[in-house]
């Protein structure tokens, strides 16, 4: 069996009994019943997916993915490919915005090239995973070939599971031209306009918009992607960072370590993963609804109710990045908070 | 000049100029314009605010205030009165979920008794502004004079005035029956109905949330609050801690200080607080949407848009300190980023 196949096997649904015990103990804590909401719910979930009664969130690690995308060639993008690599070496160095909020909230950032189109230095603390120069332009074929795609998935496995200490994980990406595959694979899922779920990405204007919504009807129209077969899907119309992301999702829910998804390009990583091992939507956090337009929709089909809405439209894992804090937060009510016994609080007359 | 005409007088629209000068710099940060969507708008709202280039977010408080209400007698809560000064007294010990929510961000607690209705331990930490045993039954005749009303909002300026170092501010309260009160502030200053304005605080049943409702329309009956006169609607239908709160925001905006407001009571605070200096507005901060029903027509009245939904009716202040960790996080991006010159990064081609 395979390093996929394998890991699939190994992911287990989330412990229900022990969720309802914390759901008890959260009950017993100095505040009316669910009186703190969402924060109370991740709490619980962190109990259900860790199988730990006092989860830790100690180890806070950000994986960002980065890949090229033959499909820019279209003109979908505002920006050029070369800024791949530049941002690349910008997460090395520590000034872009997931380095900001990852020390913010007390997260080491993980850069991984998984398929940069030129070639990045080495010793510069890049994980090196490449699976090609970037993908070809799936609007004129397919965007990688299916051992490729698998190959892709597991390199985002091995990531996670070299990590040594990980208590949750977020996922984030770079990619130049990245939102115009994350579109064409919910348009594939759900059988979707593509014009419903195309938006700007980093911000083309009308024009780059539809050349954008028109790479993708044409993408979709020369590969015929299957829906039923996500592996067909991402080889298609994917990238080697969205595979990636998919293989982390993967390996932190095989590994019983909550995963908190970014935006629009993350979560279609997470949707690869799903559709693959459906028990992983448990492990999952949404971390906030994207400006993407077809961010939602994707949402909406994993079940997850996203916690921040920020009307970020950045990626690199930024949301995940400050919902990781909230996490934390939920956690530590559970652990840190008096009960009304302890407090000598008197509960409810009503 | 008494003191709250003076602290009013001091109060200045912030600085408009600097923060079109801050939109300029997070503009040349290594991502789309204005991709962090309400982190940026956080940046540059503090630059604004505190008029420095580089604003401060060092020193965090967290100012809870706890206050009393004759309305209980009326049975609009699902919690004895005692509650109050057992919660004050879990706050000073660091056990309830403000305090854990505070340490996690890195914020000081200050819990000030303005009217509880027991006297409380000295020496126990508790700042004392008791203005009186709680407030007396508002669905019989006024809750206060407009005498200690006054006495109240200028205890809160002084709480604030008193604290020597001061970056941000939050405001949180604690108050058996506080919801009541609250609701019978917007409901006059709105012309709502109060059924539109008036939820479960705690969590009453039907029957309760039906006496609360009556309570809160036998008290406008019977008062006559006047909506053009914010004192006159503090003294009569308000509370001491609300009064308070209000003083901490007019101290704040006259400080240059941000002052991030909670939910339902915190907000009751600070609307009185902008009825009688509008200007204040520009230095509050809306850090989330309580389950409350009437909190967003308070929110709309003031023009705040909230960060965070995350089903919260608690109250103490827990959803401005998580708030405070976002506006943290905005004013890093600003200082912390790297621009395109800086990092090598091309600009948009389009």
């Amino acid at each position: 069996m395979g390093k996929l196949a394998s890991i699939i096997e190994k992911i287990e649904p989330v412990d229900q009994e022990l969720m309802a015990e914390a759901q008890k103990r959260l009950d017993f804590l100095t505040k009316p019943q669910g009186s703190l909401g969402r924060l109370e719910e991740l709490a619980k979930k962190l109990v259900g997916i860790t199988g730990e009664k006092d989860p830790k969130v100690d180890k806070k690690i950000v994986v960002v993915m980065a890949g090229d995308h033959g499909i820019v060639e279209e003109g979908v993008s505002a920006y050029p490919q070369e800024v791949t690599p530049q941002m690349v070496y910008n997460f090395i160095r520590g000034g872009a915005a997931i380095n900001v909020l990852s020390r913010h909230v007390g997260a080491d950032v993980v850069v991984v090239d998984m398929g940069v189109a030129t070639d990045l230095e080495d010793d510069s603390g890049i994980v090196s995973k490449k699976i090609g120069y970037g993908t070809k332009n799936f609007a004129k074929g397919p965007a990688m070939t299916r051992d490729e795609a698998i190959q892709a998935i597991e390199a985002g496995i091995e990531v996670v599971e070299s990590i040594e200490k990980l208590d949750i994980l977020a996922t984030g990406e770079m990619g130049i031209g990245n939102t115009t595959p994350s579109s064409a694979i919910i348009a594939t899922f759900s059988g979707c306009d593509v014009k419903e779920v195309t938006g700007r990405g980093t911000g083309v204007d009308d024009e780059g918009l539809d050349r954008k919504v028109q790479a993708i009807e044409k993408g979709l129209a020369v590969n015929k992607p299957d829906p039923e077969d996500a592996l067909d899907v991402l080889s298609k119309v994917g990238g080697f960072e969205i595979a990636g992301l998919a293989g982390c999702v993967l390996a932190a829910a095989a590994r019983k370590v909550p995963v908190i998804i970014d935006g629009f390009i993350s979560t279609a990583g997470a949707l690869i993963a799903t559709e693959l091992a459906p028990v992983a939507k448990e492990y999952i956090i949404a971390s906030h609804i994207s400006q993407e337009i077809g961010h939602r929709l994707m949402l909406e089909r994993m079940g997850l109710n996203p916690l921040l809405d920020l009307d970020f439209r950045l990626g690199e894992g930024t949301g995940a990045a400050l919902a990781m804090s909230l996490v934390e937060a939920g956690v530590k009510i559970l652990k840190e908070m008096a009960t009304f016994a302890d407090a000598g609080v008197s509960e409810r007359t009503e």
